[in-house]
């Protein structure tokens, strides 16, 4: 839905004026929300009222503004918007509109045009040939290139949650705190996984190393293996400590089986590290034998397409580690392409930096036993996010359990099915 | 075990008084410890040595003693406690003894009587007549008890960690962060508990609202049925919630089944409470057929005895909350005879309150999403507890399945050593 | 400000309904808002608005709906309170109403009666004959009181906070995080503190042991002494901890002064509690100069009225603390007379149960160091409470520092003004 | 101090064996610990000691070895090191000795070699020609580089805090929790910092963006000034909330003096950042009078060395961040140099990856409001690392007056001092 903003001055209601313009809007096809009334207290006072206008396109919208202007509406901002060259490579002009992680238009030359990708904390580049605007980043700008400054010619159109079903991200005003009954909450994300991957969206995974800690790992696997995570996002630190317990049996130094202490167990993580490293590459581990189960073999065999972005904590690192933060952020924005759910589990650096990056529309869930990494997320803007204040173990698990459980019973339907006789 | 500590003077190392002393020892049916061994910097200067003696029991070891004594051996303090009448009512003498949770003695006319039960931040009285110790709180302090003052002539009994076996409670040095797995910590619990069954030791559990809020309500209840709950210690929060849900299906007013918000929900809460007291006690609730599932449900059907605390937050309250303080601690106090496993689940109030008053020996496992209630119990001083960060649900889940699990387990073993032919 | 909804149907746009009606509400002295407008989508189809009328009071806003009622206004819902009598003593009738901590009013034939006083998780009582309306406790219950049930007729009065300054009690939506400066939140709290205390508001202060722990004891005997606290609520804990560091230096066998451990530190705790004890009350110790600094010896002597409440947890207690929490909970009600400001300082359990008796109009900042006793004080209902999260030491400092200030500032203001020749 | 660990069996004690090692190690200038002593059970049992010998070098331990080992004492493993080369490029040969951050040496060819400098999981390469060892980092490895495999002929000297001064540094065993006095530490953290200084040591600061958004930032900028700083090491966001504070007077949008939110303040951070980049560096915006105020000007003021490092959090970011974490991490690990002082405040990420590179006996104090930060960075293997669970901005205000206040002190006591007529 597209909507402009008209205000009315002058004695709107004994006039009728109020009136002729509600029917004109519902006659063009649109329909409205009244804001504001305010009546002049005494009979000889103006009146004042303000109105928001949808359509279902920027033309109708602007179909049925011309018809009110006649009667006197006037339309509140739509001039267009103001573009001033770049000064310089990586430098954007002063007072540049900065982006956020909604739908966003430019009006420019009369026409509204959509800006691509939405992606919060950018600048907004036009190419006036071409109509078309993008959001780009301080590295991507060019000395010329025509950049939205002011707030004058924009709009943004607020994402809002579908009202028709009842999803958990429908219903959830709030993140779900660790007192309150998760299962229900889990059992909504994994039918929404299954949903984007019946209707081709893809499911993307941003994951810390207490998924491999704390025992999650299995169940992350079998998500993999069965063709729910396309693409993973995380850091060296999850690949490594993921690889150490598929070689060593061990997470930082400790065994998951039993929870014991190995024997100077944290060395592992720095012989993981260099076994792949000698290997030349994570697959070539995998394509040698060396490498044979875990995460990220699992990601090599099912062709996940991972990214894993470099940090100054990190060991090693491994070999797929891009260790400068603006190809990594280049390359992460570059894959969120049909991206329709985002799972964020145990990692606020990576949530944040990835949430920096999503558009609004993508369902995000951030699971993490610290409530501050659930707070924090919707803090710095990705307010979309639902959080979950859990444990990571249990919750893979209970995923993994609802959409094994979804699938059989999808099984004896289809078999039902099929016994049907003609 | 028993000990006392010996001081050596001289030159113990030339003189071959030390090889003397340990030999008496270990011929006295004795071990040792060398604390601190002190050679003088020149051959003329004397040296030092100080010495734990262990024995099997304080004759043993008085024993040992007496023969050392004639090496030269000094025996470092072994006088009668001080004991001083209690000036009032409910009152200590000034300097009196406070306990710790540990196996304590006191030195009386030449004997070591043990102080019962063993409880922490108490006094000690002492029947000279009966010959017997025991732990008083101030309120059951009365004019003329005589207490133990000072230090001299008290002897603690550092608890320790059995090293036989790696269980759980053996091989957990600290808590168990958020970050680590979980699974084998559970499975040790579990067979903790089934120990004490077997063994004929109760099992208490100390339960927060949060244990009904999350969900977990449904696995508690079959802890319960299948006999692995003998105490429960709560609060009215506890109860009411577990009324609330199963009267309205609601906790504090949100659907447990969906995590909706109930319309009026809050009230339910209310509603609950008001129920139970029309009715007169939960007992006669479950008796009338008003009360027909939950954890309060499953105590009185298996009667499981519970002690409901009072504190100023609660609404009602419940008719079996036992509104006085004082009075709860004692009835508290009067149900650990025999208790060897403690779960203190999701409260810091009544794990704190518990805590202090169990022995050192009683296992103690404490569990919670937030860290610092775990940090908190051992620093009050009930260091033996062990903590688990993580989530209660998938907890409960988790430990009733594992419980469940051993069952069968143990049918099969059952039913295969019955086919076995004679 | 007093209200009551009206609804108009029908051509309400074309016919000048609207115009009228909102004319006639203005000329009655009172203001309306627009809740909704739905204007039929044909020229045929009927319209709907739902306004709220405001009014100075319920007999102004009586005689305007007289008046709309003319005009075709419904009004909706201006039932009787439904009432019902207590089944026995103790108990409320099914379906009672349980109140919120917001003004409320009953609507009793024909007149809106104020429940007094406001109290979170009350039933309602109504004397006919004296046209009153009371929150009652379930304790307070008695056989045969009218109680109201269901919700008809009952009209709540949303707590608005004024916008015509810009204090902290206004601007703040929610929580100060850690994150963000406090100095300025700071600062107005000591505002409002002065504030309170110039138009006879009544300061309570509500505090946990960690107000000692953390060395700020010295700081709140400073607000103490200046006539800063009217009412201190606290528990066992807070007055021990605050007397052991009066008569040993040390809190909970901490040396305050320099960090370091104290040696049989932890018995201090349970020695300063049996010196009062033997003093017989805390007033006892102050005259007879056991006690001579320290929190309770300010309150003693400046006459702040405290209420000690006792808890499970407790140690002692000390003759002062009442035991029984029905007994703790009525008292703390009845003084809370008067109370225009409350300051809940580190204690969950205390910062709840005070939170549960308070009316909303009371200012309640409530600071702790952890986030999640900010988050449950809200959760818990106590909505208008504001939270800092923050370590009590600084706080407490920096408080009494703008305290001090703002008074030298007066002082030197009056000093001028006296200069002022005639 | 140097150490060896030697072991003696037989009858020990009878034979008079174990007096003349001891007198032996004496009288070579060494000291001992008895680490063990088992006596056998029965007389003919025979009896085994395990002794550490000290003396104050390697060399003068191997003399004192010597002598023992004719008295028939084995000294336990002193083999060589073994060594094995590089297979490739960034590549540890297998069963590499992955380093500790305490002080370590490896025995080749009968000397010990100290292995420069100290710094936890790199691998210890050797130069056999120079007679030098080095730890290694991955990216640091060439083909052919020999490198330390295996534990023996390894030793690692325990740090141990100096017992003659009862520093901070000293008596806090464990963390100091937020229920606990922290004035006392802060003024020994001041007292250490001023030692530092006096000293030649040099202090570290490492800060993340709370530091700015919590109001620190003033009290930082004075210890800049007042040259108690000599290195920064932060990120994108500590330097870009800075200059947006400096620049706007916000900070994330939020005005710092009043703690309002800034109209479209969001966007200020974004400008700040552009603003930079259009001058082209810090330092440039500081000589051009873009830059007044702020950390980052007072750093370019005074010289302080400081390092940005990258994060695919960042925004912008700005010119002086290091994108490649790799290089980022060779830049602060060529920076410790002379470091003997590091404060951590508010940044697990920069704490946890300069805790991997800082030598053990570099005093830490990590300041954070959040538990769990202070509690991973020791997890993570920076143990020497005290915590301090604080507010930054009181924190910050503390030290800084701790600071100028022993300053004023000194000038007095030297106006003093040159007031004394001779």
């Amino acid at each position: 839905m597209f909507s402009e903003k008209i205000e009315l001055e002058g004695h709107i209601i004994d006039s009728l004026l109020l009136p002729k313009v509600l029917d004109e809007i519902l006659t063009g096809g649109g329909t409205f929300t009244i804001r504001e009334i305010k009546i002049g207290k005494q009979p000889t006072d103006p009146s004042h009222a303000s109105i928001d206008v949808f359509g279902p396109s920027p033309e109708a919208v602007d179909d049925i503004l011309r018809r009110l202007r006649q009667h006197g509406a006037e339309v509140v901002e739509q001039k267009n918007v103001r573009l001033v060259e770049a000064p310089a490579d990586g430098v954007f002009p002063p007072d540049f509109y900065v982006s956020t992680n909604q739908q966003t238009f430019v009006h420019c030359h009369g026409k509204w045009i959509e800006v691509r990708p939405a992606s919060m904390d950018c600048g907004v580049a036009v190419d006036l040939q071409k109509h078309e605007a993008q959001t780009v980043k301080f590295s991507q700008v060019r000395k010329g290139m025509l950049i939205a400054v002011g707030h004058h010619g924009i709009r943004v159109m607020p994402f809002e949650r579908s009202t028709d079903r009842h999803g958990v991200f429908e219903f959830m005003a709030s993140n779900v705190s660790s007192e309150k009954p998760k299962s229900a909450v889990i059992r909504e994300v994994a039918s929404e996984i299954r949903l984007a991957r019946k209707s081709g969206g893809k499911v993307l995974v941003v994951a810390g190393p207490a998924v491999v800690h704390s025992g999650a790992g299995e169940h992350f696997e079998k998500m993999i293996e069965r063709g729910y995570v396309n693409r993973l996002f995380a850091g060296n630190a999850l690949a490594a400590h993921d690889i150490e317990q598929a070689l060593y049996g061990t997470s930082l130094g400790v065994y998951l089986a039993g929870g014991a202490l190995a024997e100077e167990g944290h060395e592992n993580h720095m012989r993981a590290i260099n076994t792949i490293r000698g290997a030349g590459s994570i697959p070539a581990a995998v394509a040698s034998g060396v490498l044979r189960h875990g995460i990220m073999y699992q990601c090599v065999k099912h062709h996940v397409d991972f990214v894993l972005a470099g940090s100054i904590r990190d060991d090693g690192p491994l070999p797929e580690v891009i260790t400068d933060v603006l190809a990594a952020q280049r390359l992460m924005r570059s894959k969120l392409e049909g991206v329709t759910i985002a799972l964020m589990l145990c990692t606020m650096l990576h949530s944040i930096a990835v949430g920096n990056l999503l558009p609004a529309h993508v369902k995000t869930i951030c699971v993490d036993i610290n409530p501050s990494v659930v707070t924090k997320l919707s803090d710095r803007g990705t307010f979309q996010a639902i959080g979950l204040v859990t444990d990571i173990e249990p919750f893979l698990r209970e995923l993994t359990g609802f959409l094994a459980l979804a699938e059989s019973e999808d099984h004896s339907t289809h078999a039902q099915a099929a016994a049907v006789p003609a």
